[in-house]
């Protein structure tokens, strides 16, 4: 299935079976989620995988009753760095290079003038450009669920303080932004399979400057 | 190619080689950007695609230097919506729901709710609310590119304000986010291409909570 095909495929599914999603298919999804790219390749955020049922219903409390949170297969939550620090740079550079047979040396320079701009912003910036970053991988995974025919719903809509309190995700350096649960879509009980989908008309979506 | 074979090929491209790509090319992956899943369905960003000579050489300058601006075919540059409003939002279901064949009516509650929520915030909170949708777009082309064996070079490095005030953002009510050359790696000019691709090692990267 091609990218168009399986975007084409996808949506936001509002009711899921509760159907299983084999390993298989999970470790490829978080496997494309890896290999996003992200600034400075920093990769700030990590994916907890939720497939405990308690944790299920409390996740599902705190996002609003949304009942793909218990009928997915499994919950991936996208956690970003709340902050950049010098060690958390550090040990990136240091793993990369060691991997790439670099010496340290090498990127001193650069690592250097990336830990002097991150640690003179606010905690909050940081956050929010990791953030972002998270966000490239959150659309790889449900991009790559897609392909495997796995369906997702993207959500931001939870108590992103609640979600972080229930993950102890604050004594991690974490904060919550986005979750997905995977699964498999229940046409039946669904009311927006069968909805057109949509989008901006290329016209005003897209300008060009030739 | 497989997502996985795309987005291990694909890599920072440092140099590229001025070669063109191909119109067909370019709108499939701004296609694949046109698909991406957005908050709501609210698309909140639009892509500027520039070929212009003069005008790629202005925005090389504003993003320090970097060549591949100029040795790029194509350079797509991602700006989101500077706010939520009222007016945007309901255009957007306004148009969703003459394609579906819907009535206004039907989604009114729903539409009120989401201009209650996002005009009650600040203009910066949207904003960067809005910048996190187009990374998953920005995510969506650049594997799009790379499934095309194209090569492009995800970029955060630019002076924002700058690029506003030339591209003339402002007055569309639109903020710029990131910049995305495309065009063909010049592998004996860039060295970035040998070096091994590395990630956090899955151990550290997925939690599961079992």
């Amino acid at each position: 299935m091609s990218l168009k095909e399986a975007l084409n495929w996808r949506y936001a599914t509002k009711k899921m079976s509760g159907e299983k999603v084999s390993q298989e298919k999970v470790d490829q999804i978080l496997a494309a989620a890896s290999l996003a790219p992200t600034s400075s390749g920093l990769q700030p955020f990590k994916i907890f995988v939720v497939t405990n049922p308690e944790l299920k219903e409390k996740i599902k409390t705190i996002a609003y009753g949304q009942s793909q949170i218990t009928d997915a297969s499994h919950v991936l939550i996208f956690a970003a760095w709340d902050n950049y620090t010098e060690a958390r740079i550090r040990s990136v550079f240091e793993y990369t290079n060691s991997q790439r047979g670099v010496p340290n040396s090498a990127t001193e320079d650069y690592v250097s003038q990336l830990v002097a701009n991150y640690t003179n912003r606010p905690a909050e910036v940081n956050f929010n450009h990791a953030a972002k970053q998270a966000y490239i991988a959150f659309g790889l995974a449900l991009t790559e669920a897609a392909i495997l025919k796995v369906d997702a719903t993207p959500m931001e809509g939870f108590d992103k303080d609640q979600l972080d309190a229930l993950l102890g995700l604050g004594a991690l350096g974490l904060g919550s932004t986005t979750i997905l649960p995977l699964g498999y879509r229940d046409e039946a009980g669904d009311w927006l399979v069968n909805l057109k989908k949509v989008r901006t008309p290329l016209a005003d979506f897209i300008v060009e400057l030739n």
